[in-house]
Formats: structure tokens, C-alpha cells, sequence
């Protein structure tokens, strides 16, 4: 549970920038190397790599090197994390509705004796 | 655009805490007050008022004041920010993957002719 938390702490703050959803976004079409992403984003590299640092560690992209290049790749399953969690949250007021439903059908039922 | 993108930042980042998180799960159960949510966090009032600003300058909750208490409840539709987005990814992704299977499938049917 607690690394679970560590988990999505880092996910939710990685997905909190405009720069790294975009990335997200241009890797949802296929990979793409780190100078094209800087490019795309009209940054400079070395301000670009932070992004693409926290990306990574926080396991929403893949990069590897061949060469001088550095290739992204988008890790889509990570993303069940934060989908996963919001599920969670989802089912919990499904649940709160049922118990309720409940509550006031009994409620009409114990008035019809 | 950009105001939709500076309300995923929010949300991203009120998001990216367990105490926070907390919070939302234990609201999915219905209102509470600001008195009964801090002790449930362990917190001092002041420490975990700042929780609950985040949660409100950011839209997941609402509070309202009676008297000395000031009770809190989730705010649901909030959440489809969040969700529209990662759902917009995953659109990309099977636009994508049916982009691969008629290639695959193009390619099938040009090497049967």
C-alpha cells in the first residue's frame, strides 16, 4: 500500500505539466527521439531532459540510446495506476448510491405495511 | 486549451499526495467535517487545512460553514477532467493500433495478389 502510494504520488506529479502531458500525447502516435521532443516543445535539451528524467523514472516512458540518439517510448501500462485508482474512487460512490437505493426502498417498503 | 491544460495541472498536482488522496477517498463515502477529517489524518488543523485548500482552490471538494464546523464534501464531476484525459490517450492509442492493422492487413492482401 504504501509503495502503491509512492507510486501514484509520482505518476499524479509527473502528469501535473503541460511539457510532460504533451509528451505523453506525442508518444501516444509512436516513439520519438529526445532532440525531436525538445524541438517539438521549443525547448532547450538540457531543459527538456528534466522532464524527460522525470517521465522515465516515474515509469510513463521508456528511453533507450543507439548511438547519439535517445529514443522515447511511451510505457502504456503505467497508466492503469492512475486509471486503476480512479476505479476505485468510482465503485466507492456506486456503493454509496446502492446503500442508498437501498435505504429508501426499504424505507417505501416499510411504509406500505 | 490552455485553461483546460492549467486545470489538469491542478488537478494533477492536488492529487499527487496521500494525505490528499486520502481525503477523496474517505469523501467518496459521504460529507465530513474539517475536525473529524484531521484527526482521521493525524494531522494538526493548520497543517491539514492546507490539504484542504489544495482540494478546493483545485475543484475536488467543496466546503461549506455552520456554526463552528466547517464540513467538506467530494465534488464527482471534477473528476471527469482527469479521466476525459486519459481516456483522449487511449483514443490515440487505438487510432493508432487500428492504423498498424490495416497496414498489416493491407500489406497481407498485397502479397496474396
Amino acid at each position: 500500500m504504501a509503495q502503491y502510494s509512492a507510486e501514484l504520488d509520482g505518476v499524479f506529479l509527473a502528469l501535473a505539466d503541460p511539457t510532460r502531458r504533451a509528451v505523453v500525447h506525442r508518444l501516444g502516435q509512436g516513439p520519438a527521439s529526445v532532440g525531436d521532443l525538445a524541438r517539438e516543445a521549443a525547448m532547450t535539451l538540457p531543459s527538456f531532459m528534466k522532464h524527460v528524467r522525470t517521465l522515465e523514472s516515474n515509469g510513463l516512458i521508456r528511453t533507450a540510446k543507439s548511438g547519439r540518439v535517445r529514443t522515447c517510448e511511451l510505457n502504456r501500462e503505467r497508466f492503469t495506476v492512475v486509471e486503476d485508482w480512479l476505479e476505485e474512487q468510482r465503485r466507492l460512490w456506486e456503493a454509496g448510491a446502492d446503500r442508498l437505493d437501498r435505504f429508501v426502498t426499504g424505507a417505501e417498503e416499510r411504509n406500505d405495511v
